[in-house]
């Protein structure tokens, strides 16, 4: 399988180790916007090229990785592409997903291409434990929880006020919540009970701390509805402790069953991950394989991880499968 | 969905249950090789049918559930009753699974049916796991842990000792061992590191109990290999304590990304499980629905949780579940 990498930055790089893991994956190019001497890969013999001839590449690769971020260029990239690739997303802006979901379609299904959008962790395996969760037990609650890990979004939102040099911002799930989740209890949780935020913050010259640590706690939507800490660093520090993309969370499924609803049942999928982005390239190129499976059945359109059989990510055949895993 | 249930112990109970929960299946009718004015169900006004009227409901019936015992029903009911209904059961003795799958696809192919095996958590949602893990993380290791938990095998081989008049044998993970594979130290484990057994035995009048605990702690291949605790209990602390039906497990998939492989990575499923039939009739209702699914789209033949795409066991709609799960 042939593989096409475009957006060459932590996802990217990610992709590329993955495609060394697997031995029946290759990969054929990278493709960027910036100059392509500028871009120096971990894969020998490899060539960079400039995103502008893509187009020259459609019969030399067979499923193309699009690395590129949510907010702005997955909602443009991956219905342009899906008209010339086989592509995979991580589109991850939830509440976009169905009109995301009908650009791709439209292009894939068109071009006689096969898209898996969505493809990661949250979404993406996290969506799958909700799946399962709910089929199995729909008498039940879903909780999700997330961290420890870096929230960008809310990192951003720290390093935006000013007198803060750089930030960066830690999600906590809170055991305690976790616990009575997983009694059975089918706890109501509100926010301030589920996570912690914890901020790591280096100031500018003369940036007044209890003013900046003040506007942090009480920021609407990002922080006022949370038990926040502010710990103010050196640059040292910073850059020595927090500058890992470590992440994961936990997906919970508590349902009842039988007379009187008398058993409960849990059902925990939690992931401890030291790489955010090398992890979600793994998941992409599983995918991947799914789909050059799917676009030689002929199979066209978008499709996101909750149509695709577990099978199709695996190499092995269906027999090795059934002796070996079932 | 017209449900049949094929044999009536506790997975035929926990099925019924299971019917009631899912608003888009109707229980059809209970099929029993015993006398069926003896056999009292749950659900009014559905017929108990003796087993050799069978033939007479083939359109009565989208989906049969075999709720019969992996030893010696199933390996012949399955392939015999997938000639004359779509069917499910929870076949789960691994090793002869290939064979199972081989006897069952040929039948239900021939016949124009769709036949799901080996629905349940292990066979089941624990292969699942283990599919999604040995994908994602290629180069990775995998655990799977049982308990705590009543294993019958073992439960039975204590009650054959003479001496023993009740017995049941819990099968506990420890937690040592399961902590040292979340740490993604990837740990060899023994059999004793991974598991205690604890037993729980009413003797006879006049038992040789400190005989009888020698012989279990020294049993080949059920004991010796383990660290095993013996209480003898009195009928009455058995009756009160030691009824219950809950298990669970763990299935964990620890695999290593990047440069130098220096990133770990730990995928952890789990589940707690009040009652192991009734939460093994839930994953088969769900699996149920995909096989009608299947049936529906002419989709013949054997398969098992490996083939089938998540979005097959909901009821819910490809849109709604982008929507609301993904």
């Amino acid at each position: 399988m042939k593989i096409g990498i475009l957006g060459y930055g932590n996802l990217g790089r990610g992709v590329e180790y993955a495609v060394k893991e697997n031995s029946d994956c290759e990969l054929a190019a990278v493709f960027t916007r910036r100059n392509p001497a500028s871009v120096k890969i971990n894969t020998p013999n490899v060539p960079v090229v400039n995103l502008s001839e893509v187009a020259n590449w459609q019969d030399k690769i067979d499923v193309m990785i699009l690395c590129g971020g949510s907010a702005t260029d997955l909602p443009e990239q991956t219905p342009k592409f899906a008209e010339m690739f086989n592509v995979i997303d991580s589109f991850d802006t939830h509440a976009k997903i169905p009109e995301h979901f009908a650009k791709v379609d439209a292009a894939a299904t068109n071009s006689n291409h096969v898209a898996i959008i969505s493809v990661g962790w949250d979404p993406g395996l996290f969506s799958l434990a909700r799946a399962y969760g709910n089929a199995i037990l729909p008498n039940g609650k879903d909780y999700t929880f997330w961290g420890k890990g870096v929230s960008q979004g809310h990192s951003d939102a720290v390093r935006r006020i000013k007198g803060v040099k750089n930030a960066k911002q830690y999600t906590i799930p809170i055991d305690a919540a976790l616990n009575a989740v997983r009694s059975g209890k089918n706890p109501e949780l509100t926010t301030r009970q589920k996570h912690l935020r914890e901020c790591f913050v280096v100031l500018e010259d003369g940036a007044d701390a209890a003013e900046i640590e003040r506007q942090i706690k009480t920021m609407p939507n990002y922080f006022a509805d949370y038990d926040t800490t502010v710990n103010f660093i050196s640059e040292d520090e910073f850059l020595k402790n927090h500058s890992g993309l470590a992440h994961g969370g936990f997906v919970i499924r508590s349902g009842n069953t039988g007379e009187n609803f008398a058993h409960n049942h849990i059902i925990e999928f939690n992931l401890k991950l030291d790489s955010n982005p090398e992890f979600t390239s793994n998941v992409l190129i599983a995918y991947a394989r799914a789909a050059f499976r799917l676009y030689n059945e002929k199979i066209f359109g978008c499709k996101t991880v909750l149509d695709i059989p577990p099978a199709y990510l695996s190499a092995k055949t269906g027999a090795e499968l059934r002796a070996q895993l079932l």
